[in-house]
């Protein structure tokens, strides 16, 4: 083992049991890749760490759900799982983003990074960390040696078999995103739809978010112009949580797979997150090889 | 006159004589709106600005163009025009962009400004600057209190001689972005696109960018979609600079103008820069005032 | 309880078990004046936190060293401390220096408090903290309403008891600070001494440090000049740990005792720390106090 | 001549018209040690600055004072010197400090540099600068591979001419330094005199400070318990300006020079600044130059 490299796995986490399995096998993929470097799991949402800190003084819980590991009953956020490492003598790690835009938490992620990474004792070996790479996101981010137009064609390409899926079923591909009100990312979400158009020319592949831009509306509009009546519905989402089932195919009248219908499309909701994709997997193992590359990091 | 205070209008900069009206008219409506305020214009561009230093030592340029301003002779980039005033007794500005989105150059700005309001001396009394605002681009930025998307929708609605224009002559609207190969953007402006299409839903204004995505084809496909006949092509860039004259309606096989003909468009460029419109250089004016009132700064 | 505040206790840390009783006093007085709020004591010495942790897994020094308090066994750096509390919910924080001077490792420790101070999220209510304030070490720091000279009359005023012994002993009163070759400190020790002398002008009290200026040559210039014969000797460290026991009052010819002795004076070793002094442990909770009143961080 | 480099030369400033030679016998010994670097002076105090800037628009002032040459009419602040030569390319600089001491002015000057040098954009190639060195004043700064204490012993041997003086006189040798009643500098003054001791010693050196610590009462019971008859009192500031002419050797009761001469002692004020010491002058040519290595900067 390396003593002194550990990777972080920053996630915004999920509190839906059975969502885990997703991104507990982004931390065994990515553990597997790297059998020298320990991998820790953080959880970016306070709310959600909060509700695992009370799960895991609940004795009620613990006895009806044996299934969770203790990585996340005692799951903490990316300040605390950095400095306990580097209180044990870590001083180089790969942050890796599971984002999947470089948008508002990527950002917030970025900022925890260069706050430590500034941290900067007047003797060079007191320095807590020798380097902190952080791993970009799925879709990429400002890189100039890695332009985020690759990265979207690789997840384009990791996702053949979601075009194969709504090809069988002569459907639409339509995604559900994230989105922000605030922090524009609505045209990543549509540059990766347009690349799977390209991709897989016979499926009509698109995407809305559930915040922001671009919105169900501009889809219903797409769909019906193509004379669209299947639809297969996904989430964009690493795990298939609280948005997946309620915003996405809960039996509200404003989800989408209620608006769709409504709208009279046949409509297949597909309830499984990104996480649940080996290939796609990959791209976060990949990037945060890369990240460990650009750092000068030896990760084997 | 407030001695303290002054704004800084920074700009990209322009080579091209006759754009220099847009700019200067920008200049001039900041001046009119605040006219205790000093307001000077600074070219972010190097290349520009190595340009206009070298005209303003060659006599023969001087004589052929006396129409050219000293305060474009004179330019500076954004460093010099804010440490220049600093060094007069300036220690409050509102910097001023002139950006269309918050993509790469305005987070450029943006590093000037951190970098010179980060300068922090031991007593207080000797900090070089009390404030640097930063006014938001036209389409905004991140920004909780001030949502991009009411920037957008304002700039759509600035916009509406463009969709007369279009309506009237039974044309679609096309316009070029800038956009960027690392720095994704194209969300904004098909946000943009599509919330002109909304406010003028006779009229199909479609985007896409010199650079990066959404690129032209995009548009040729929608546009053959549509059954479009007509074009009208123009840029959605701040002054019709070099961009306008070669990438959009140049001669060569490969400028918009060229690539739409081909396809059997009949295209009428509309070679004006978004700031010969006055509605539109007004919000460019109104962010100045929003940032100066955010930050507590009193510009009247 | 303050649910979200916290005071930690940054000190060196020392492997010294008699040395362990100042640092605790330390911590148990600042728990008295501030109920209200936890106490976590952090250690900033990297290889002092090493031995403890293996100190902690080593059955044979538990069983014989039963007094050592699991706060001192399970004792971790600063950024661990502090991410810890964070994690929990603790957003707001006083750090309390117990810095003799405000050299290498109080800018150091700032360095750490800075770092941790920028995390900026893009919302507002994601940042990890709203204020970590920095208390000032014994002799004070910069700091324009609280002057470090104030802070060496009030540690000179603390320590008469020192005076008062040397007096007693008709003896010269001499103290072994810790100094720095490259980050000058003298002259907060030399200031120190001379409002010694000046506060109790019937004791010659001097001063000199372990690393760098001023030396005990210049002592011992000083007290054949003042033609001294006996010596109180007494470190002007937190605890009498290693300095202490080897540099100050060791055996070996080159400590202190030792040389002092061989030039012939007479050499009274008074091996207790400043954190045995009640009136001088108030100083540190005092400015914690005035850290949190700066900060505007209600500490009661 | 290297067109992207420069060297700033940044000094307090003066007022004080015969003072100027000094200053500009710094300029001009930087200009002659490397000859391919344009040097530029600033002056970082404002109100010194302010006054130039009228006295350069008085044309009474100008038709009085013909020496003063123009780069002291049109002088500006460390800001605005660094701005207008990276507006004009430069991109790589030394800023020389010409303080005496590392305290709150060079501090001050470290927050301009590291305030520019953090300036990134997204692209490198834009950053306006690529390395902004700072060297360091006369008597060091914290700097491991060069310790403060070798520069105390340089600025000691440069000043071999002051000790002859004294010498020749038997006087003792008394300067004056700045200090600073909040930022402690006191130190490094003491440990000069300590080491001009060591170096001369058959002449008593003694140092105080117009502020803060240690101040003449100090020097008077020294020199008292030395038995002095003559004092040689000279300014240890940078040129012989406001505090030499009046808090030194002003007609005021309150002047060193009063209040030696009253308590009996024969002085002998030598109104000269250190900067008219070739030697002396040396010093900051030299740390001009291992900046410049430090940051692998060539400057011949």
């Amino acid at each position: 083992m390396h003593e002194n490299k550990a990777i972080v796995l920053a996630t915004f986490g999920t509190t839906v049991e059975t969502a885990l399995s997703g991104l507990l096998s982004i931390r065994r993929a990515m553990t597997e890749a790297f059998p020298q470097i320990p991998v820790r799991m953080a959880f970016t949402a306070n709310q959600i760490r909060q509700i695992w800190q009370r799960r895991a003084q609940d004795p009620i819980y613990l006895n009806t759900h044996p299934e969770v590991p203790d990585e996340i009953l005692k799951v903490q956020g990316v300040l605390a799982a950095i400095a306990n490492l580097q209180d044990r003598g870590v001083d180089t790690l790969i942050v890796q983003s599971t984002h999947i835009v470089p948008a508002e938490e990527f950002h917030d992620l970025g900022a925890y990074v260069r706050g430590l990474t500034s941290i900067s004792t007047m003797k060079p070996r007191w320095r807590p960390f020798k380097t902190i790479a952080l791993g970009r996101p799925l879709l990429g981010s400002y890189h100039l040696q890695r332009p985020y137009a690759d990265d979207i064609r690789r997840a384009a390409e990791a996702l053949s078999d979601d075009a194969a899926l709504a090809r069988d079923k002569k459907a639409a591909l339509v995604y559900m995103g994230h989105g922000n009100h605030f922090f524009p990312s609505g045209g990543l979400y549509l540059e990766f739809a347009a690349r799977m158009r390209q991709l897989y020319p016979d499926v009509l592949t698109l995407i809305a978010t559930a915040e922001g831009f671009p919105d169900l509306d501009d889809i219903l509009t797409d769909l019906c112009h193509h004379g669209v009546q299947r639809v297969i519905l996904k989430p964009f989402l690493l795990v298939a949580g609280e948005h997946a089932a309620n915003d996405l195919a809960g039996p509200e009248e404003d989800s989408w797979l209620s608006r769709l219908t409504a709208q009279g499309f046949e409509v297949t909701p597909v309830l499984t997150g990104l996480s649940q994709c080996p290939a796609l997997v990959q791209i976060f193992i990949d990037h945060a090889a890369e990240a460990a590359a650009d750092a000068g990091v030896e990760l084997h």
